[in-house]
């Protein structure tokens, strides 16, 4: 490395928080504002929010659903319909109470998540077994009035997709929950190298109207949890307090059952925080809005722009490849396009081309590759898909170090004194001991994990030690 | 047609603007909701906006543009910056006043626009010439106050783009302002067969803010105008207000020059106007989420779904087509999807099978073919350019047959209670005359033409008689 020309940030262990905040600006992923707990999303940032989206979408749509868009005011009587819904969101909405110079009779919420607009659409447009399934999705922006912010991790408002859907049966409405976390499981593991803990969240933690929350859990790099993505089981309650039923075949009126599930811009945090080191953001190949960067060597001597802007046109067939023929030094662009997370970069000047060969140098362990033209296109895309597999697993492996069993509470408070990770344990399903472990130690229930590996050969709960019920991970969490 | 199954809508010459209201429901593009002014569009409407939103995001793209997101409410000391900007649009922004239980003390709104925004962050990123142009877009919704709604055409909340650039020199922006206007304007004729008028707007017609306002007016079934989309020349009106300079290559301090533009939801509004008829919607090819739609006839009879379903899979990679398999009779499947626009319906039963041959019949004429399967592939593409350019055609001379010119007051209000449409009639420029036009007759100036070809050979204003200075399209207008 071209030490000279390091940007100076923050190194990780020095203080996350502050290497986080480094990260986002200086790779030029945001941008604050005068909006209180609002973020710009810059060129940078949103182009891979469009590869997260595009993906996403692709797979909404393969699984049957179909996108809409509902109103994004809500009026406060139609928010308060269902009982548990309103209490969960009502502390955390934005109300508008004045449209041009008028006041308004009844306050709109800007929405925080759209159940109930949805519910009261369900309402109009179900009527018979044959209405069935439904299956929407949007893709929307949402306001949650958050006292402490932080660009994509937690933002008054954030960009998000929320599928909401209808069935006949509880069955297949739970047949959906899991399908869809699913989806998102797959979508973090094979598409942003997040591996994920897929289980259901305990009642405490559940969504607010919901049966069941189902939750896919990923470690950062210091060690917190980080809720990926949630499928929630909503039952037939919002349909009860929207009267959304229908005639089924054998003539008798039932209400529906629903789901509801959803993806936040959130993701983008995750991965900067389970890939990036300290020199910035590391992006896997399948999401990174350019894999390869050119960077011209010697630029000015003859036929090195030339050829290293052929070498872009043979190669943006397969990749999405840019080049910087700009007037900094090699080792300031060396520097930028690590701090901007970019795979892969080639180097080539004139005694390369001599040669007929350029160097590669992957951004996730630095080795440098002299590859032959005739070799490159291939070994590009088997590095890319190097890249992609052995950032997956360097953050599982990760993961597995941090994770701990603990059997007794002094135990768990020892764990969490001297390290950090996801801690298997197991619990009475008492709300008093989920209370008191996060009051004593900062840890939360995670989830209960789907395959619940009976690891721990104990059978009593972690915290008051009577029969256990439940395996569960906990962590410190964001 | 099978008369015994057309559903009943307004028709189109009787109550316009039932007609329309019937074909957005019945085609199901939207549906209502408690929410005053905002409409909920369903899958068959957002599979449309999907598709203009893809073409048009790739010619923004093409053109060197990048997406970025801004924050939805905007502080009350941020929008009053711009001191003629607030002035246009106070009066119709809603007010966020709490959050959560806490009572603001600023006020904030919801973005009618986002120059402002834009205006914050340009001064944030816009330091030397080297950093310019900056070519933003964003997708987003906003809001705005309107007391009279009607769906995609005017409603509290739209979906749109909207573009923000900063350049150097004066005559940059002049030039993007009039490309991107250029770009709006083949979207509409070559993807959405609306013929348009590019042209300028009066001072009294122009963005809240802007030095010029570029527009592209059309002309709907029933004579009225829309604006489709518009390009603003910004001037270094926010860059004063904002301080948005930079350092030029001598070294001097230059403030930036600025443009914004936008296209909404509403040209799905307008698409509807231009193109429907008494059976329903109409869908330009290019831009219909269904292309074909398959109707097997006599299904029961052995043999039948499955060669249907085998001409859907074979026809799948050359177009967009469905196919309606359902327990209904063809006759009303015919109806629904003639409502739906949809524009080619291939029939096939056991006759057409034994014969190696099926029946296609295009939605805007009705004519129906007897096409062999040898050239059922090469015949469907012809016959979808075929309808692509006939609606851009008829939509073009229904647009001559109703623009007039009139060369004094009285042949204009003659024109107007005889007709309706575009009345091309020169101006002095005064606002008086314009308002008084407005005043007497209803019609506004929708633009003075690009292309003004000087068809009248008067030289006097239509309004007032004294010299004229510009040759103006008028009209009633949604």
């Amino acid at each position: 490395m071209a030490k000279q020309y390091v940007q100076k940030i923050t190194a990780m262990d020095e203080d996350f928080a502050q290497w986080y905040t480094d990260v986002v600006t200086k790779a030029e992923l945001i941008d604050y504002s005068s909006v209180r707990g609002s973020m710009i999303i810059r060129p940078y940032g949103y182009a891979i929010w469009e590869n997260i989206k595009q993906e996403l979408d692709r797979k909404i749509k393969e699984t049957g659903h179909e996108n809409v868009y509902m109103p994004l005011l809500i009026p406060e009587s139609l928010l308060q319909k269902e009982k548990d819904h309103i209490e969960g969101f009502a502390p955390e909405v934005a109300w508008v109470t004045q449209g041009g110079t008028e006041q308004l009779t009844e306050r709109l919420c800007i929405r925080p998540t759209s159940e109930v607009l949805f519910g009261e659409h369900f309402k109009s447009v179900v009527h018979s077994y044959r209405d069935l399934p439904k299956l929407y999705n949007q893709w929307a922006n949402v306001v949650r009035w958050e006292k402490t912010t932080r660009p994509f991790l937690r933002t008054l408002e954030f960009l998000w997709q929320e599928g909401h859907t209808c069935h006949a049966t509880e069955e297949e409405a739970q047949a959906e929950t899991v399908k869809m976390l699913e989806v998102y499981a797959r979508l973090c593991e094979e598409v942003l190298a997040i591996p994920v803990i897929k289980g259901r969240k305990t009642e405490k933690e559940k969504f607010a109207g919901a049966k069941y929350t189902y939750t896919i859990e990923s470690l950062m790099h210091d060690g917190k949890a980080l809720q990926a993505g949630t499928s929630h089981h909503l039952g037939d309650g919002f349909a009860r307090a929207f009267d959304i039923h229908f005639t089924d075949k054998d003539g008798t009126l039932q209400y529906v059952h629903q789901t509801s599930w959803g993806f936040t811009t959130r993701i983008i945090g995750a991965m900067i925080m389970v890939h990036g080191d300290d020199r910035g953001l590391v992006l896997p190949p399948r999401i990174a809005p350019i894999q390869l960067m050119i960077i011209p060597i010697a630029q000015h001597k003859e036929g090195v722009l030339d050829f290293s802007y052929q070498l872009k046109d043979t190669l943006s067939e397969a990749v999405r490849v840019d080049i910087d023929a700009g007037s900094k030094k090699p080792g300031w662009k060396f520097n930028e396009y690590e701090m901007k997370g970019i795979p892969l970069r080639l180097e080539v000047g004139p005694k390369d081309m001599e040669q007929q060969q350029v160097i590669l140098v992957r951004r996730d362990t630095g080795e440098k590759l002299v590859v032959s033209l005739a070799q490159l296109k291939h070994k590009i895309a088997e590095l890319l898909t190097a890249i992609q597999n052995n950032l997956f697993l360097r953050a599982k492996n990760h993961r597995e170090a941090k994770t701990h069993s603990a059997a007794s509470f002094h135990e768990f408070e020892t764990i969490l004194e001297n390290s950090s990770g996801f801690i298997k344990a197991m619990w009475c399903g008492d709300v008093a001991c989920e209370e008191k472990i996060k009051e004593k130690t900062g840890a939360t229930s995670r989830c209960i994990p789907f395959d619940s590996e009976a690891e721990i050969a104990v059978n009593e709960c972690v915290c008051c030690g009577k029969q256990a019920k439940h395996f569960v991970y906990w962590a410190k969490a964001y």
